[in-house]
């Protein structure tokens, strides 16, 4: 990972950072940036030179394939600062395939190294006041990269931007909330892009989460498209469930996005001694589980909100609460804490995950 | 369809127009546009007021929800000048319907269709001059809508925009071209967004596509993501098959889109005594069909192609060519020129199918 990105990058810097005016203590995901974006442009079949700049608008023509198309993809991540005022990546080169394996499924280029960690670094070292030091504290990481050329015309796109983005962090989800099992829509199909992390998987996610909201759910766990019986993933996070002492959690596939998260968390509780099982997970072994008492836990897991606590779900008109456990006795509480003291530099990295700008 | 439109438009016209330096007997499809466009905003939860303005750029916060989640439709339609210099629209209902169910889909709002039909009609009234007559030439129509709202938040923007372009046109494939019949890939699944014109279901098709174009063949059949044994759509197309003297077609369905272009040859093959069966069309019975020479035909149709034939297909490595016909006996030519000449208004249209702006 050491790169030598100066050689290739410009860099113009803000007059005044707005960081002052930026309030630490009330965050909403996603909805505020730092003062500098990087850009960097793919055409005449190559990547060109990045460029480090005040955060300001895209402008493309309005023929541009991303609002016809939808050739769109991006990664999240987060950075964390230690108590020595060290800032910390979280596996980024597990971000950096999985770009580039959803750049190959969308018909767009790959990016070289330099480019997404060098770039990425070069971009949060001068962004280090935005990362804030504590557990849970971080600084959310948006790569993407969209087509930019010009033409309706349904045919992959020859030239691209790709732009980081950094907007600090607290957590995603503020409490336990209640999901909805998909009997009828689904997110993605075998032969599909539902592995990649492309724009449209998402946006064709929204009209169902929002029938699932106005019957009083905060989200929905997708099942497989072709039969409905089998749990896969909640849409901005994979999902795990514990049965008696046991973690499940379905294997990744075409259908399902390979987790950063989920593939740390599963490590993770495997060494602390948790049984884990990776496989199909059936809508009605849950909802048995559910009945008998057996169904301990459900939770997702995923970058933004590290772990997120599910307390019932909903499947066929019925509704199933799980038990109110003691905090002591969460294997999601655990995992969430454990795992957070890694990412923040509170605890031992054992794994070597975490990487040092 | 009488929408008093001038009320709520303001409009800017360019100095000088390029219509001059277009050259229309060599058109690439959907690669130049007209002097002017329609913008139209979505904000604190209304449609605004309409602008037609000199064709520019579009300015976006760079954590605009279209980059990020792929909430952007499209439709895709066609005005065509008769020979007393009228401009015609080919059933401009159609697609406003279907814009809006697209919209539904998408969690993006509904448009109106003063907006929708008046602000297009408003819009080419202006540009009658890139009109031009004669069979198979057009004025292609691009209306989309994109979500505009800035935050990298996996939820429905509240903020949106309305757009038309418009590209002058001749047809979209030159020649017959050859196919593959997915056997992996899939364009769209039940409960998911196939039947919406949504941006994300065009780059999903991208890297099949290319695979098939680097196999030798111009474009995919997709076929049921569930078991792969129904014939589906090409994507930009919907698909007809001709065997003996029948046409087939599948029906629409969550995963296939109701083209207008389908739905109108459906209804004009049949006035004109042609055998027509809307129902799932086998994988099997195609190649079966193809083996013992009943297979006659397939073609593809849509908007952009109109129609356009298909002179083989291959399937588990195996190509089948279909027969030569003479023009004379091509149900696909006789449906293209009849259909062309009613667009053109160079034949009755006993539908009403064309509405004069």
């Amino acid at each position: 990972m050491e790169v030598d990105v100066m050689s290739n990058i410009s860099i113009t810097t803000v007059d005044k950072s707005k960081i002052d005016s930026f309030d630490f203590e009330n965050v909403k995901f996603g909805a505020k940036f730092t003062d500098h974006m990087l850009v960097c442009e793919y055409k005449n079949n190559a990547w060109q030179q990045m460029e480090i700049k005040p955060y300001s608008a895209i402008e493309l023509d309005p023929s541009a394939r991303v609002f016809h198309y939808g050739q769109a993809i991006f990664e999240g991540m987060k950075a964390y600062k230690d108590d020595n005022d060290d800032v910390w990546l979280f596996r980024p080169d597990q971000n950096f395939e999985r770009f580039n394996k959803s750049a190959v499924r969308l018909a767009m280029p790959e990016i070289d190294e330099e480019r997404f960690i060098g770039g990425l670094k070069a971009l949060i070292d001068l962004e280090r006041a935005w990362v804030r030091k504590g557990q849970g504290n971080s600084l959310y990481i948006r790569p993407f990269m969209i087509a930019t050329e010009s033409g309706v015309i349904a045919s992959p796109s020859n030239e691209f931007l790709f732009c980081i983005l950094l907007s600090p962090a607290k957590s995603y989800y503020s409490g336990k909330i209640k999901v909805q099992i998909a009997e009828h829509f689904s997110r993605a199909a075998n032969g599909g892009i539902g592995a990649a992390k492309a724009a449209g998987n998402y946006s064709a996610q929204f009209y169902p989460t929002k029938l699932a909201q106005e019957a009083g759910f905060n989200q929905v766990i997708w099942t497989d498209s072709a039969t409905h019986t089998k749990l896969e993933e909640a849409g901005t996070m994979n999902v795990f469930f514990r049965i008696k002492d046991t973690l499940y959690t379905a294997p990744t596939s075409e259908r399902i996005l390979d987790g950063v998260t989920r593939k740390s968390l599963i490590e993770l509780a495997k060494s602390e001694g948790y049984q884990v099982e990776v496989r199909p997970v059936l809508v009605e072994e849950i909802t048995k589980a559910a009945a008998d008492g057996t169904l301990k836990e459900i939770f997702g897991a995923g970058t933004a909100a590290v772990i997120n606590q599910i307390e019932g779900f909903s499947y066929k008109e019925q509704y199933y609460q799980l038990p109110e456990l003691k905090d002591e006795e969460c294997f999601a509480l655990d995992l969430k804490n454990k795992l957070t003291r890694i990412q923040n530099k509170l605890a031992n990295d054992p794994f070597e995950w975490t990487v040092k700008i």
